[in-house]
């Protein structure tokens, strides 16, 4: 018969307690105690490039702020435009500015089913095989290729946030919408940019934001990392 | 210095383990190997007293079948009404039949922003302090009070299902909508009746639908019961 010290002892029992606590660690986690990130709802709009801005409002038009948004830099713009499909139409779209390098048309699923087109969901700027539209603005219009999706949920944050939230640029996480009517959204991804290019903010569609009944006090919290 | 026999580390050992695992229990697991349930969406509907069917469309008038759906005797009827309230309307909307105890508008969100209307998420036939609707038929309109609710997700089962699943009537569920843009449900309840009166299948809105991006073969599954 083998005998065992107490050290021996606390070594094995703390050996198979961390194996089976590592175990634990891999299932979804109920609400952490992290603190509660503000949730933005974007309705449907449009992103542009210099050049569609000007096919849409006139040689050498410039997009217009109308009002700041929280990223950095980012801003509403005064200009509306419609989008046409073969189905239907939606008019008074905003126009985000500023101008990008490639013009991109963010609708929820109810707006594309409404339009009756086929639209992925994707992340911003991840558009090969994407929908089209043609945009009609108040000078001209555009056939946009490849250019319309269904946002993916994602969270904005600073290299510190994302620091303190434990997670990294793309990172996909579960996160809880705190609310009445509470959802997890399973498949959120970390937008991670310096501190000057960055304010922490979830930004779902208004399909997400209805079926949790989203209000301005509701938070988000990051419930699993994946 | 004391020295234990290996029974006594297997004894230590065990204990210490089932406490951890115990701990882990307590935590809501990952998509149980339950069958998935069928996901049925339901568009904004009406259901309506005989007296309110009267008034709507006339003396003697009973709602007909169009369609029969999956809950035992319910049935879509032919007949359609217009809600109107001071900030909006929506026409051609669906009654629901057999005729029922009480009169009842169920929507989503997003219906309710667009009214313009104040309506609480509640679950089918609990309807007091619910919204005020009028609802406008062929041969006449009714004030509906408190008839208007965004309706609770909810699964329908027979008592066999509810052992199955192991959960009772009434229960809160989080329940998982397995599509290609997952989203769980936090409050769920279980709808649960004799095998005669109810068909397995989990109701969501269309916010919900959308949110989830849902499609004809997405399935739901318990994740957590409350």
């Amino acid at each position: 018969m083998n005998y065992y010290s107490e050290k021996d002892i606390r070594d094995i029992v703390a050996k198979v307690v961390n194996s089976s606590l590592g175990a634990a660690e891999s299932k979804p986690k109920a609400a952490d105690s992290n603190e509660g990130i503000l949730v933005e709802v974007s309705a449907r709009h449009v992103h542009l490039t210099v050049e569609d801005v000007e096919k849409l409002f006139g040689k050498g038009y410039r997009l217009t702020p109308k009002k700041m948004l929280s990223q950095p830099g980012e801003f509403l713009s005064n200009e509306r435009v419609r989008l046409v499909t073969d189905k239907g139409f939606m008019q008074n779209v905003a126009v985000l500015g500023p101008e990008r390098k490639r013009t991109q048309v963010e609708l929820s699923a109810t707006d594309a089913k409404s339009l009756g087109v086929n639209v992925p969901v994707r992340l911003s700027g991840d558009l090969d095989g994407s929908g089209d539209m043609l945009i009609i603005g108040k000078e001209g219009s555009i056939c946009a290729k490849e250019c319309a999706i269904i946002a993916q949920a994602h969270i904005h944050m600073t290299t510190e946030d994302a620091q303190k939230y434990q997670v990294k640029d793309g990172q996909r996480m579960s996160v809880q919408l705190a609310s009445d009517r509470p959802v997890v959204l399973e498949n959120v991804i970390a937008r991670v940019k310096d501190k000057s290019k960055a304010f922490l903010a979830m930004h779902i569609d208004f399909d997400e934001a209805n079926a949790a009944c989203v209000n301005e006090g509701t938070k988000a919290f990051i419930v699993k990392r994946w």
